[in-house]
Order: C-alpha cells, then structure tokens, then sequence
C-alpha cells in the first residue's frame, strides 16, 4: 500500500478538471474539480464602483465564497441561520479577492464591479485554492465577453493566478491535501502564485507541531511545483472556453 | 411564431431531466432539471429529533432552500450578507417540508431527522416545483439506503410528491412556467399532488387580475396532467440510482 | 350536542364586528372580532413612495402583521425578541399586502404609501382573514379622508375585499374555523375575494390528509359563501364611520 | 383660554380609566387609559423560573413593553424590522419591572414567572406611567386567580404601586404631562410610589435647563398628589374585577 | 473596625484621580480612577453632524460607554458577540450624552460631532459617574484645542459637570459606592450635577427597599458634597493638561 | 534624515515595553507597547470546557482582540454597533489563540478555560504582533497563580511565543512595521515563532507587488531577529510580575 490514501506521490496533485461555460446566465462560469472537492465559480460583472472608488475611474474585482450544506461529509448548518458568515468563511472571501485582484488591472476594468461567486457543491479539501483556481478561469472568461462587448482591453487579467495546498502529513511533505490529509496534517501550507513565479499569499499554520526553517522550504517547493501545473490546466480550460 | 418564447404547447412540460446520485457523501442527491433551472437536492439523515419530538419515537423530514447568488439573470446578494433567509426562502422552505412529509410515515421512519436541501444552482422559474420533484427522488433514495443499512422500512417514504407550476399568461392556462412567462403571468399557481391523485397543497395567487372559479378549475386540469408526467420520470430516475 | 363546540352549524360565520374609527391619530381603523379573535386595523398614509417606484407616479398599498405576546391562550415570546419577524408573520403580511392592493389603484392612490397594521389583540383563529376584512375597512377610511384633503378620487379603493378561512375537520366542510378546530382540521384553506366574485388568493393545505377535487370544490362553495355575508359587514361598518 | 392646552390645572391628573377583565386568555388583564394614552396590560402566569433562580422556591415578576407602529400622531416602524428593542424600549421595560417587583413577595409567589405585558395602542404621553399603574391591576387579577386555583397566598402583591408624570411647562410645575406638554418640558420628572407613600423610583432629567433643588421638591409634592389619586382608582378597578 | 470596607467616612469620596492627555490621536483624553475604578475617556471631534441637524449650524455631542470582558471580578461575555450593546450600556450612554449636552453649547461649536468614549478598563463601581467625570475634562480638553486650531469659542464648553452614586447601605447614606457597596445598598442614586449648583439628573431606584422623602433628600445632600470635590479635582486636572 | 520616519534602522524593532500586574481582578495581565501601540492584555481563568472538550480533562486558551474607538488616529465605529466581529477581528482572535496554545499544554491544565481579551488602547500599527507577545506574559502570570492556588502543573506554559510584523518598503526590507509603514508596504509578514526557534504562522500577503523567493527568505530572516529580542523582554517582564 501507497504512502496517500488514494495512491497519489507526495508530490502529486489530486485529479484536477475545469469546466468552463457551466452556466447560462453569468458572464463567466466555471467547474473546478480538485479531486471529490467540487466548486462552482460565476463571475458577475456590474455596472456600478463600490463606495470607496466612487469619483474614480477605477474597478473592483471581490470574490465570495460559501459551502453547500451538505458539501460535507455530514451535514453542517447553513450560515444564514446563524445569522452571518463565520470568520472562516469571510477570510476565505478575502483571499480570494486580494489572489484576484493580483492579475487584474483595476484602470483598463473602468467603473465596474467583477464579483466571483465560489460556492462548494462538495468539499474534500482543499476548496479555498480550488476556489481560487477556477476563480480565476470564471474572470478572465467575463473579461473577453466584456472585452467583446464593452470595448475594455483583453489585458485587463493578466495571467494567471492559481492556488495549492501543502503541508507536513506524518512528517512527509505533500502536495494537494485531501480532507482526511488535511485533518492529520502537522503544518498546513495555502500558496497562492501568479504567472510570473511570484507569490501573492503563504499562510502557513503550525496545527500540531511549530514547523523549522527547512521544513517551509521544502513546502514552498511542492507548492511552486502543482501551481506550475495548474497554470497549464487553466490555459487549456480557457481554450475550450466559448468566447 | 408560437404561442411560448420557447416554441412549447401550452400544456407542456419543458424539458424535465432528473439525475440521480449525483453526490458523493449525501445518503441521496438528485439534480434536477426543468428547462434552465437547475437545483441541487441533498438529503441527510442525522440520528437526531427536533426538540418537540423528544420523549417519541418519531422522526421528521424537513426541507431548505437556497438560491446561488447568480443563479439569476443579475446577482443578487447573499441571504447571509443580510443576516437572515427572505420571507420568500421561509414559505418556500415550509412547503417543501409539508409537501415531503405529505408521503412520509414519521413511525416508521423512527427517531432520525432527513433534511432534503434544495440550492438552486441556476433559476428559470419553477425553482420551488423542481425543487420539491427533485426532493422526492434524493429523499426516497436516502430511505433506501438506510432501509438496508438500518433495517427501517422501504415503505417509510410512498411513492410519490411532485408539483408544477401554472398561470395564465395573457388570458391562456399555461403548464410549467418559465421566469419570462412568470413575470408576466395573472395568475400564478402552484400545485403539489401525490402518487394518490389527491392534492398536498394548492397556492393560487391573481399577481394582475383576480381570477374566476372557471379559471381555477382549468388550471387544476392542466396541473394535474403535468404532475402525471413528472411521477414517471421520478420513477424513471429511481430506476437508475444505485441503490 | 351540536357539530361544533360553539354550537354553529357548519356553514355559519362565528359573530363578525367591525368598529370603525377606534383611534384618534390614525388616518383610517377599524376593530375586528370574529368570535373571540379580536385585531385592531390602522391604516397610515404617507407620503413617501418605496424606492422601487421612485420617479413614477404611483402609490403603493401595504400590510403588516403582528400578535401581542398574550393575544394567545399561552404566552408566546415576542418577535422582537428574536430579533426577526418570524416566517408565518412575514407570509402573512405579504397576503394582507397582494389582498389589499386587488381592489386599490395605485396611480389614483398618487406618489403615497399607505401602510395597514394589523396587531391581533386576541388570537383564535382566522387572525389572517379577520386582518384582511378590517384592513379593508380601515383603508378604504383613509381613502376617504385624503380624498377629503388631497383631492384623490374616491374611487381609489374598489369595493371590496374580505377573506375566511375554511376547512375539513372529521371529514366534515366547515366555515370560519376557531382556533381548536383550526388544530384538528385535515385540510385548512384560506379564501380572499374581492367584491366582484373573483379570488384573489386560494391557499390550500392538507395538513393530515391530502384533498380531493371534489374537497377543494365543496370548501370553495363555503368560502364564497361566507365572504358574501363579511361583504356586508363590511359596507354596514363604512356606513357608520365618520367621513 | 387656561394654562393647559386640554383646559386642565397644573395639579389636575388627566381623565383616568381602568378597565379590568379586557382579555379571555390572560390570567389578569387591564386597559389603563390617561387621556388619550391606551395601553392593555397583560398579565401571564408560567410554571417556570428565570435561569438565575434555579434551585430556589422563589418566583419571578417582570414586564415588557411595546408600542403599536401607529400608536403615535405618525406611525413608527416596528421595532422588530430594526431587529432588537431599543434603548428606550429596554429602559422602560427594565422600570416596570422594578417598580411590580417593589410590592411583590418572590417567595409567596413561588416557583413561578408572572409578565406583564404592556403594549401601547395609542400614545399621548405618560405611556410608561400608565403602564406601571395598569400592569399593578392585571398584576393582582393574575395573583388573585391562582391564589384561587394553585393556593398561593392573596397576600404576595402588597397593594398598591402607581407611577405618575410630571415637569416644569414654561417655568410651571404641571402633573401628568400629555405628549404636547413632555415634547416642551424643560424638566421632566417620573415618579414611582407604593401604598406605604414610599418612593421605588425618581427619575429626573433637565430636557433644557438645569432644575434647582427647589425645583425638585416641588416636582415630587405634585407627583405624590397624583399618584394618590391613581391608587384610588386603581383600587374601585379591582373592585370590578371578576375574581 | 471602620463603617466602609475599605475605611472610608460615609461621607468620603474614594481616592479620584484624573490624568489628562493620555492618548496620542485623541483631540482630548483623560484617564478618570475612582478609587479602582478606571475609564479612559477619549473625545473625538468630527467635521459632520448627525443626521437630524443637517441643514442647521448646529453641532451635536454624544457619549459612548463600554467595558473591557475584564474590568469586573469575573470575566463578562463581550457585547459584540450578543450582536448588540444590552439595555444597560445604551442607558448609560444616554445618560452620558445628556450629561455632557447641559454644558456645552451647540450653536458655538458649530457643525461638528464630538464624540466621547468612555471605555472602563476597569469596574469597582460608580463607571457611570466616573465616566461622566472624566468625559468632561476630556470634552474640555478637544474644544481647547479647536478653540486653538479651528477658531470656535473656548466659552463652547461650559464649567462644569461632574456626577457622583450616593445610596443607603445597611441604613446609612454613603457617598460614592464601591461595587462591594453598590450591590447590598438599599437604594442607589446618581447624582450629575453642573458647576451652577443645578441638577442634570437625579435617578434613584429602591433595590431593595422603598425610601421616604426624608431618605431622597439626605442622599441628594451627599451627593451635592461629593460633586463640589470633583469640580475641584476636574479643575486642577485642566491646568495640568497640554492645551 | 534616516531611511525610517522615526529614525530606525531596517532591523531595529520599536520602542518595547512590558508591564505586567497591571489590573486588580485579572488573574494575569500585561499592558504591552511597541512604540505607540499599546495593548492590554488580560487572562480570565474558568472552571468550564468548551463544547467540544466535554467529557475530557483537557482545558483550552483562547484569545479575543478587540479596539477601543479612538485607538486609531481618527475615529472608528465601535464593532458592536455593526452588529458583529468583523472578518479581521476574527482572523486576529483566531490567530492569537493558536499561537497560545502552540506552548500550552491542554492536558497539564486540566478542565478549565483561560481567555486572554487583548484589548488595544491605542493602535500605531503591530496591534495583532504586540498581543500576541503581551498575551504570553499575561498567560504566564495567570498559569502561575493557578499553579500556586490550585496545584496544576508550573510546565503548562512553555517559554516562550512572540510576534512580529515585517514587510518590504520601497523595496526594502523592514522590521516592526508602524502604521506608516504598513500602509505603504509592497509586502506584509507577520511571522509567530517560539522559544524553540520553530514557526507557528507565517503570514504573508503581496499587498502591492507579489514577490520573490529571495524577498520571502529576507523577511523571515529579520523576523527572526526581532522576535529573538522580544523574548529577552518577555522574560525581563516576568522576572518583575508578583507572581
């Protein structure tokens, strides 16, 4: 038997579709799939600034995030019920949009809001960086319809960003957690990289056991390593992207 | 030129596609499908009671509801953000619980609660009909599973609760609205019926013009025919689930 | 003994009372009994219009709901309590509201708001249609005084709008339930008509057994019955107000 | 034309009426009225004990108060819309509380909780006053019954507590001040006495001018003049009373 | 052994120190300790005014309290996380408001809100009159400096207003009660007071026991005592401020 | 002129200062201040478990975070009046007490619950670094109170945890961020470490620019320097602390 449940290399990311075009009312949509973990990003874009760039010429791109109820391995309430998103959930939001915000060029977006939506239809890990990771394939496709239809440059998204976890498992270095991984993990590492091999966020967390200079080397490597490879299934979404 | 934007009879059904097991850790998921509306049903059993049943050995099945903020033609904000489900959210989610418990035996289902949750991935009208069809179909495979895992009865769920919408459009009964004719309907109604040919609930509401009992008495008819076609393809659906 | 714990026969209404003008500040009241369900009606006219309507010249018509802790035969906690209107209280104002606008004009009403509340005193059952009978009233008594003052037509309120409750208890059709029949009934409808014999709202629910055609047809035949005789009450009550 | 604009004197209550008996369901019950000001007591006896009193033989007594949207001259929006009671709202329900609680035994009373609600149905000042003089009446109806049915004694409620309005009006010492009088007050006084001439509550606020000591004790010879006036009528009420 | 716990006179305030300019951002700042009672009162001045001055040249002041979850003896749930300041804070924040409001002038400070929080780092009774203590020199202190910077009259805020609890405790009248002391007293008093010998408020509530008229007016002349020693601590502690 | 706007040098952290003991009824505390950031901290020991922990020996440490108003150099809204924790006070509460109990043994301390409110009195940038540092100091002092009065274990806390914010700056790297700095910063570290030179949290976020590898090794390099300085301070502090 293998070192990871499901018989993967510690080095080696889970199976990774993206869907795009998956709904017909948003400008941008698209399935992410890390694996069992599922999501369902729409981009949204509005004519209208946020308060705080009201008098400039600029946009703003955010992104949102929740979890179906039953995303889980057993249910979990809804968040409305309990009145407002939890604290997770809200710097999960944030992430997304500062990763977002990254690659977009807020003067060539002009006085619009571009809102992702990144609803979990099923949850096994990993969601924040699949999130971020189909995030950013559902706006770039809502910047070519607009490019298309609203005369805005093609530029306004740079590519790419994208997002991977890593963490320390039983003292071994993994890429990609899953869910039962993830819940073992001594260290818990979220990359968030663009196009030009730069970071935009390392969050990493001592969950068990404080984490050596070394150990965070190593896990920035893996981590550089699957982002490389979720560039690549990103343009080939892209590709078969209708606009 | 015909009579509806989408070239159907006034007594058709759109496109009705209902598919089973579409989930990895529900006891029972269904997607359901009526034209472009699309929800998500999920059912979770919990060995749990409501408070007002303790001390009994009842159970209880009870339904939520969501819509993805852009599910719709435009976003719409979060439930969450405003720190409570709409009163629309409310009713529609009590109705899918009657119509659910309309053909479900609390005895013999025993002390566990089944909560069917209904998350509207994109919405073309006819969200709370699907919803309650598609309920059905995740319900009734929840119960199997746990018919031969838990030794409850297969007879805890009878076949079968499906509801359509009708209304008069421009002074014609129409079957299965979609959200144009929706908009612009007199009356709206919405019909829930089980496998006994009786009615669970019936909800007519004149948006534009009071309607007559003549009126009432057409839309009934058409209603009835509908739900007939959605008990096969319940059938069908259950069919093909794996267990 | 009789059929009924109260000694009506099965189509008969419980004592109806509307008293017009019971406050001194409102625009237009009314007190409704049925029985021992007591509401007081206050119809407040502002001129303001919702945001939805902001530059046309429309009015619009509205209702709001609500129970005294004590109006029932326990004590039920206050809503506000809660911190949020429940969902009956909301559905219910909702009725009230669709009612009520049935039989207004809203661009004879002009850019006004007239707002309906209903605070139930004393709950046994039927509060929704006794809310809606007297909404009436005191509406139709606010109308009357701005077209006295602000020159609007009086004919800005149609006659009439009122609504029952109906419903199957031991199998047998009965009008105007009381609240101990309304909690043992099978099936429970609500009827709104306007004076011209047409439904505004049919709203049927099994809440033990699901109905037939022929339950829903015999209930319905109550219903417009009733509504008839509240038609009355209703013009006798405007007859004695002051404007 | 005399020193108040309702022709009353400056020491002159305004017409008080007490009404018991006003509710079916509640175990005591009483419509106070101070001119135009309508507020109906309610008084709700439950077997059981606030969390603090757990494991005690004592009881509990508190009150809660409301004011209908259209109680006053323009309607107010519902409190529960703002989603929590406001600070006036609290303050005075935490008064009534208080001032019931001054002549009630916790240990006679036993483990039990009685409220009285208070819930304004039209507003001209003096609503709090009027409260706590109302509520006493229901206060004793509700003790007197389960003295009756449960074997408590007659004697948990001392007669009597009674709360009267006053302030100085353009340099003038007024009692019982209506809500064109309170909105111009430059002091405004609420006084809070039981049956033993005794004070429970002072509350003294300068509106605009600081007010001297002298001012002061004129202020609270008025109040008691008043409140002497108020345990009369309160007394030939629960002469009436049923029980 | 001594009347007081801590060896005070019945008369005796505790020891009161207030240190000015204790913030670095603040306009104004003064740390008030009444004994171990400690507030930092911060007053802010803002170039608005609140919404029901708009249109007048007036300016508003305004208080706001709250405590640390660790001021008292045992740790205390924060309000944020009930969702909303309870009764008590938004009491003594209006009480604070008022306070500050009789001796500021609004027409001199033109269109500004100063706003002056109280936040008690620490609680042994008598935060609210602390509070209202320091906020004065606090206040005094942001209109100094305005005076200075912006040209408003240093005649804005008048001297001066102070406040100080007196209560009967075991039959005696005592000045200034500790926690120890607030919670047995008998009856509990508030005292504010301006520097022309005038009462802002007087608020007294028998906790335990109704009090006479000859009660009320010993514990006022205490009070009237105790408030003449802190306009002296209040004056000293503007001469050694900065401005 | 320096390159820091207070003098500085790239590696140098602010001004440090450590007072313990400084509240009466906290178990422990410590009022920390990097420069004009000044925090006070203080833990509340409980006899209760979380939820979660029940039916275990184990304890837990948590942390709350929270500003007072003015801390800030112009006015903000007080949290509780939106209702609601904000996303980042969650993330900084979430993060404080992680970084607690990466030295603290649950087990050694048995069923209890120790909270430390951290508190910030005036905010100059660092707040969540400073109380992560005051935080230990006060957790220690209270685990030695209870060490001494209820016989748990003196080991329960390990030396040591600390924190520091680091960032680029006009490309450079810079420790100790003021609120200058950080509002210009490029890129923002906040690194926790203990007194095993091992990480707990490495938070970093490209703000303006993402970056490099060689940048990310820099900052943690000075990180590293400063947070070895803080715990010579720490320690200073809890040589002074009564206990």
């Amino acid at each position: 038997m293998g070192l990871r449940s499901d018989g993967r290399a510690a080095d080696e990311l889970r199976h990774v579709r993206l869907t795009p075009d998956v709904l017909d009312f948003a400008e941008g949509s698209c399935l992410v799939e890390f694996g069992r973990t599922r999501v369902l990003c729409a981009a949204s874009v509005e004519d209208r600034q946020p308060p705080f760039l009201r008098g400039t010429q600029s946009g703003w791109v955010t992104g949102e995030y929740a979890m179906l109820p039953r995303a889980t391995h057993t249910r979990s309430q809804r968040e409305v019920e309990r009145g407002r998103p939890g604290g997770r959930t809200q710097e999960i939001q944030r992430l997304i949009g500062r990763s977002l915000r990254a690659v977009a060029d807020m003067e060539l977006l002009g006085p619009r809001t571009i809102t992702v939506d990144c609803d979990v239809l099923q949850a096994d890990g990993g969601t924040r960086t699949a999130s971020i990771t189909g995030a950013y394939v559902a706006l770039q496709i809502a910047v070519r319809k607009i490019a298309a239809t609203k005369g805005i440059s093609p530029a306004t998204v740079r590519p790419a960003v994208a997002a991977v976890s890593v963490g320390m498992v039983r003292g071994v270095a993994m890429l990609d957690l899953c869910y039962e991984e993830d819940s073992t993990a001594e260290v818990d590492f979220n990359v968030v990289m663009t196009g030009t091999d730069s970071f935009v966020e390392v969050q990493g967390t001592a969950e068990r056991e404080p984490f050596s200079q070394a150990g965070l080397d190593e896990l920035l490597r893996l981590g550089r390593k699957g982002i490389g490879e979720l560039f690549a299934a990103q343009e080939e979404a892209l590709g078969r992207a209708a606009t």
